[in-house]
């Protein structure tokens, strides 16, 4: 079942002269609501300000937005928000119009039933065909363009691949098509650097932070496939899923490793105060 | 004025659960409407289709989407349709659902007022900071992701600017942000091939076809700056614009030149009784 707002209207109307439907002219956020409270809201509305900064779209108000997504979320035990931010109608072509009208819509919908088993005894994943083009305008930002994903999405049908993994047009390895990754190696916490492509997620900087209470080393950096095929350790992350242990990429097993262990334990007992995120 | 058909009905309201607005799901069109007759529809409907093919789309009634399109253009003397076809809505996230229903929008717009002096004299144009990223998955076809030339397309506000010209990641000359481009350099016409980016247009395909009569050589190969700078006519075309002499290119001064001027007049001349397109 889903609920919707828009320019906080019960609707579920879009103009068909929306940019975001022409050419993918916007931003969206995917918010864990939990005992009605909405997970890392300062993060996500950080990055979709620098979303917004970046496509040379208005600000949003936040405080307004964040009253229309509470409102929608009420105090659901368990539910997703998605927040979507266009440019509006108008323009001709690409040119954008001279005084945009951005649309805001929020979306309630149910949480994904993910079985337990994902984040207590890993998942396996693929790696995907499909590879990252380099946009570093566009890299990082939460953005509409997401046809990459699609294409990735498509490869598999296996009911057991959780995830598919991307590597971007040079080979490096970047994300999964819903996630972030990160590899323990040699000590050391590793994830790929955002700076071509890829998306920034929130828990991928809630994990950064929380490895700072860690006795290892952490780094962001380009990541090889020999890096995935060397890792001691391997986990995805999102803002839904929390982290799950990776135990199989396409042929290679992995353990569950002491690493993730700890921080999936430090994200359950932690609270998050933080407001950022980063690329 | 824009006159909206959706799936048939006259409305203007799309789901904003609609794949095309979450993630760019879908394809478009853009077809000039003359005296009630809609330009290079074969051509079209074939771009449409394999573009479906590509992005794993239900196939769309070609002779349906026909008559809707007519039914909107009447006996025009002018204008511009404008087709959308999205997956639809539904899946879990990136995920296609099992069976997605296609949203079908067609919009008939007035026709854009370019200045007849653009096709006469000829145009200046810019070359973009923008690059394209390489997704030979998504190159040649007309899908929705377009934040790539939509934040090209603000870099610049002078108006005496009609087009921005793409390179990709890797340096090569590409297209315009809404045109193709051709250069003619040591009595051969050149464009650039669109395995790993850019748009196959319609336009491109009609002058590939037309050049075969001309005494030159044709060739569709990677462009670069160079070629460019040392090129002796350069310009872009499109569906609604035909042939642009391009002039200026930033600093550099160009004639208009012969063989543009000779493609011009074919184009014209010629009736089209093609039915397909090229990368």
């Amino acid at each position: 079942m889903i609920k919707t707002l828009i320019n906080g209207k019960m609707t579920d109307c879009v103009a068909s002269t929306d940019r975001g439907l022409l050419y993918g002219d916007g931003l969206f956020e995917t918010i864990a609501v939990i005992d009605g409270s909405m997970r890392h809201w300062p993060r996500h509305l950080s990055r979709l300000q620098a979303g917004c900064d970046r496509l040379g779209i208005e600000a949003v108000d936040g405080a307004a937005l964040a009253h229309e997504c509470q409102s929608l979320a009420g105090d659901s035990a368990k539910s997703v928000l998605k927040v979507i931010v266009t440019r509006g109608s108008g323009g001709r072509g690409y040119r954008i119009p001279d005084k945009p009208s951005p649309t805001r819509i929020v979306q309630l919908h149910d949480w994904p039933a993910y079985p337990p088993a994902c984040a207590e005894r890993g998942v396996a994943v693929r790696v995907c065909n499909a590879r990252l083009g380099h946009h570093p305008a566009l890299a990082g930002i939460k953005h509409l363009n997401r046809l990459e994903q699609v294409l990735a999405r498509q490869e598999w049908e296996d009911a057991d691949i959780m995830e598919g993994l991307l590597l971007d047009s040079a080979g490096y390895l970047i994300e999964g098509t819903m996630s972030n990754i990160f590899l323990v190696r040699d000590e050391t916490l590793l994830t790929p650097d955002l700076l071509r492509c890829g998306v920034a997620g929130i828990m991928r900087t809630r994990v950064l932070e929380l490895a700072d209470r860690l006795p290892i080393d952490v780094q962001i950096c380009p990541v090889k496939m020999k890096h995935l095929q060397e890792a001691d350790e391997v986990f995805i992350c999102n803002s839904l899923i929390g982290i799950w242990p990776v135990v199989a990429v396409d042929a290679s097993d992995y353990g569950k490793g002491a690493v993730t262990v700890q921080l999936q334990a430090l994200l359950d007992s932690c609270p998050d105060t933080g407001n950022n995120w980063q690329i």
